[in-house]
């Protein structure tokens, strides 16, 4: 897996001591039994698939003490077996406990998000389809679910509401139509940003490209009316614009390989957010260490 | 099913800021295609279970802008059917869109922690068994995630580290014993904190109770070894401290019936946080409406 | 004294930095002054009482620059003299005058609170019965002191409103009588949060004890009362519960070691908090250091 | 007591929000007994004193609930009976209940600082010398408990480390004279920030005001010290500068009246800070209120 | 001007109240001579331009009283005449005045920007080319001030460095060459972002039309070699990706009209950021009014 | 020029972060180009002017990684010439790249306001009239512009409302008349606090001067009558308070000069926060470097 490059910003650190404090609350009642202690722990996977999570170990515990030190043996975005260990972790054991818990929820939440896209990826295999994610995340999650989709091989779809423009049904009829929603929305967004149209029908699709659409998200319609429908896209595209991105939804995991073939770009989908178990991990702690 | 009730504190009102701007970030981009338009939507189960967030709908949208109204048509706790009407709402358009996505992804992750805590509570029926929750929550949601198991019909168990203490193995190795370890705690906590003991063998279940400890969590015994074992720790108890909660966990959800026979008060499981799906919901926009 | 154990929480290191910026709002206008100068003082305690506050001293100065060294002489809880050196600091001076007066702020009032409830745990020594705390507390404090509390010798009653229920006149009438009140609040606890209810008659408490409360508070009992009445309440626990926690509450100061004879597990005031001189202590700026 | 005029600016509000969050932690597990009851309620003084609070009162409970109505029947800065009613409120049980111990923190600690303030002001009634407060205060509520001052007829002095220059020995000492400390902290400050200067001999007094100082502290000097040196203070400042606020500190309360005729202009103490009681409220529920 | 479309996100609500903090500070001093009054005022203009931050008044002023009523008699991006009234506002007379600098001083900024804008837009007039900001904004205020680009006729430039990626000569010497950088941003970047590219050099900007860039940046060409070059570059992006948008900067505002010819499709400057005036302002307080 | 003293307090540190945030957003797109480089780079002048900012450049970097380091080669304050290098840096590219653009701006801007300041302060050379800022800043810059000013060599004015009053026409009609207006202010405000007086006529700054003010604003007074003015001022305070800081606002900057020498003690203007351009300066990559 390539370097699917989190960066780690103040705000994300911010979040990690939000989360912290969620759980501590007033502090861990017992923190009196560590009596100063010094710990050591590993994590062990106990199940496989794709782990993610490991960079954000050392900055939560540095919250909490910048003596615990964190040790990955597994790089966000590779395999794991059942029973691999995954990191190895030292330092005051009240550090150690108090972070314990937030730390895994995490990393579980993420690798569950990135075993899921693998496995999903792995359906389009040789296709040259790309599997893409939604706004369907965990309230507080965004950025770091889908930096899950990325280490599970899957592509980003837009961040917010305010990288890119999506025009629905309901915003083409409160606009008056795809054109017209299309120029007030590119008339306020910055040039960078894409604007993107829902369509439902053939219809639609063929005039959000005439509206000069950067992109036409195709809900729910069958590989069989894609293999019709997007080679009439990309001919109208190339006579309006130069180029439009297809992307499929609604698409049931079992015909990921079908739809791999119908000319889409890509395929986007909410199962890793939204039907992915967590991936167990568990943190033991160990005396027999050097 | 009987109110779960949330508190809504201000803690949490500014969560669903916080929500909010993750989604939005600079701002919807989609926005001038509404033009001033008003709205109006209902949601849809797409499938059936037990409904949960609705209270969080009309706060959300709140911050986005005061005159949007939200009917809810299901309390949060009861079963939906699908397709089932869930609420309606409208308001100035701009809100409606600008909240749609962070309402749903609340919503629906609810309703799956409650819709599947709702199916393992089914096979505790007539035991007289509670089941509980557990600390895997996903961060940032705690608190929202522990109302859903009880809209779900299970309890709640300690909502952090700090109002309600429990000595694992690694307490116990650091503090030199079960007993030193309950010393300890009991001597910082404030009084009505219980002292919960995790036991992996009779000998610390009884070395447990016999410590002192309020509950004990006795983790992956058999049935039969909790047929023996729970009635010694109950007699034990009641020459020690008058009584003791006995919690059962690392339980599969096919087992869940014939533990509820062993004696045990309760059992706990992360099972609705880790493993359950979200519970498909749709928002979608109308005209057709009074 | 024992190590009342303050856990440093991401939350309470917030509050420093917000302490902090009240007094210096938009800077030290006295900074100029101090010419880039490394400074050196030492911490007097100008009365006889018991220490609190050191452990936040170098988390404090550490905010405004982390080449500031504390070195602690005496632990919190320990008992200090008149102009007893509690201890020294080095470092830039700017940082030094910056911190100073919210440090010993801090320390002052802890101080204050940690001795006034020493002196009242004395009074009950011997006896068996503790001395707790309320929830009159500065607000923004409530953490530390309660700390101050423990470093006194008391211990901690509830924490707040969410880590343990207390049932008053208010809430039975509400909820139509003591059973009812505690059956609806531990249908939506924690299971380990316990649930206490406030007495003002024999006849309250004996119904509280029936209902299976885990204590009862016996507020402006007289001692003779209770002498009647805690072996009746104890008796009827054994038949119910197992076992129920009493707590006497209203008692004087000097009354303490008459009601430490009367049976009650615990008696709590709020005296510590809101009738307590600070203990007053000095920093003195020095040169003749090595 | 003439207005004192708190302003509630966002910030204070913000800290209202934050105290309720330090009582609520994740919500009163007592809300349930509540069933959606209305309450009524009203506060009475349990000591005479001068109340200060109230004007928060209103903004703490409408961050719970908007529906919660306060009526003030006292004044902040008005003097009142033990058993006197302060004012009474309605409005969802569960608010009312939610609040009601941080309002009541609020209002027993800032009406302990008025009445011990108004008591000090009474020995200096005739002197035509005001009782200036310190910033010794419970960080946090350094705005508040100078209000609390103001409301029982003392005066302020400055608000932290930015609003005036205050400048003790150690300063002196690091920026080589007093002389040289007034240039360089004049040199940066806002021209209309005071530089005050403390002084605990004769020649430190004079030499401040011979640098120009705007107000001299004067620390610890005997009633006799000061009816000499005042008179030559104000000749020099007239010939330098003007005019030159002299305080005097150090003053034990039973001094007040005879530090009151020396000639200073106010007289500084931290005694209602650190030495008063809170004043003594409760709160009642009631259902005999039309 | 059409409607720019500020979302006032609840981000932006949280900085309108931390200006005004920054202006209040613990209070405003003069409330006092307030004595509870009502005002009115209205805000002039005191030199021509185009008004903007209009949109901000009355949610600004909502946050220190919800009584102020604020009425807009000029829409942002319209152009205002010297000493034409823009608004009028009345209320409680301590929240106007605690108000005013703040929101007079968003606007004189804002308006400053839109002006400057819409003077540089006009000398583009008929080219077709459009004008564009950039990431020189004053910290805290991006938003706003692309905002104000906008009410001035201008179009934004991505956001920050989250919403498009722009590679410029520092990437391209790290990443091993511009088909290395451009391979390596869009793997990790969602598929919606725009990839574009600062070229200082024919070469450089053929180089990145080939490696299939979605934009070039031409840095200081001059309109000669922007003639022959823009055409090559169509050529060549109508081959290799179907299209490219074509950017200068660098551009002298004298030579706006002259760069509009050039084939380009639009001109980046920061001139109405970084060289802009604040448009005056000011706001009267007044009897004369019904 | 002398150290101006900005002190770094938690709260600008906190601003640093919520600025890098700002640019940010969710994460810099182009992270994946930079392949975890170490980078190098300088600081260069674009033009002649004062330097501002410098201070501030080595804290933003730490917030995004501790490895970045900085070495100052002007200090603020200080004049530079056109390609005057001003800094150089070097530490993990990813790092450099993220905070680049927020440093810029910050001491762009800030430089700006150094160098139109100390050109104004320039033409009062000899006359011993101070020049100051007011409040007139932009949101949430208030303590950096305000110390840009004093890096050229200007003085400040009151930070905000807070720390010294100023009454203006509204305040003096609301109260009642001016000796009302101050009465009433200086009976809440802190005692150190200035009572400033803006008056537009002779009648109303003399009337200022009997009403005890500290200083008078006078407000587009001709040069003429300010030297008519200004001797009748003093005399008068001479008599009723002993002194008055008397300022003149309203001035151009072509008058400067003239009005040095009409007696008056400041000269407070907006001039270099609304009307002076940011001093470019741009940062080059280099690997030329030792």
């Amino acid at each position: 897996m390539a370097d699917p490059s989190l960066v780690l910003t103040p705000h994300v650190r911010q979040q990690l001591a939000d989360w912290l404090a969620e759980d501590l609350g007033r502090g861990d009642l017992c923190a009196p039994a560590l009596a100063g202690a010094q710990g050591q722990a590993r994590w062990f996977a106990k199940a496989a698939g794709v782990f993610c999570g490991g960079v954000l170990v050392a900055p939560l515990f540095a919250l909490l003490d910048p003596a615990v030190s964190v040790r990955l043996l597994v790089r966000d975005g590779e395999p794991v077996e059942t029973g691999q260990c995954l990191l190895d972790l030292q330092g005051p054991a009240a550090a150690l406990v108090a972070g314990e818990r937030t730390a895994l929820n995490l990393a579980m939440r993420l690798s569950g998000i990135a075993t899921a896209t693998a496995a999903l990826v792995a359906r389009l295999a040789g296709t040259g389809v790309a599997l893409a994610d939604t706004r369907k995340t965990t309230p507080g999650l965004r950025v770091l679910e889908k930096y899950a989709v990325r280490c599970g091989g899957g592509i980003n779809h837009r961040l917010g509401l305010d990288d890119a423009a999506m025009l629905k049904e309901n915003h083409l009829a409160w606009a008056g139509g795809v054109a017209a929603a299309v120029v007030a929305v590119r008339a306020a967004a910055p040039w960078p940003a894409r604007v993107i149209v829902e369509a439902e029908t053939d219809a639609e699709a063929i005039a959000a490209v005439r509206a000069g659409a950067d992109g036409v998200l195709l809900d729910e319609f069958s590989p069989a009316a894609l293999n019709a429908l997007v080679p009439r896209l990309r001919a109208l595209a190339a006579e309006v614009s130069g180029s439009v991105v297809l992307e499929a939804s609604g698409v049931h995991p079992e015909q990921l390989a079908t739809y791999g073939t119908t000319g889409v770009d890509l395929i986007s989908t909410s199962a890793p957010m939204t039907r992915a178990p967590w991936l167990d991990i568990s943190m033991r702690y160990t005396t027999d260490w050097v």
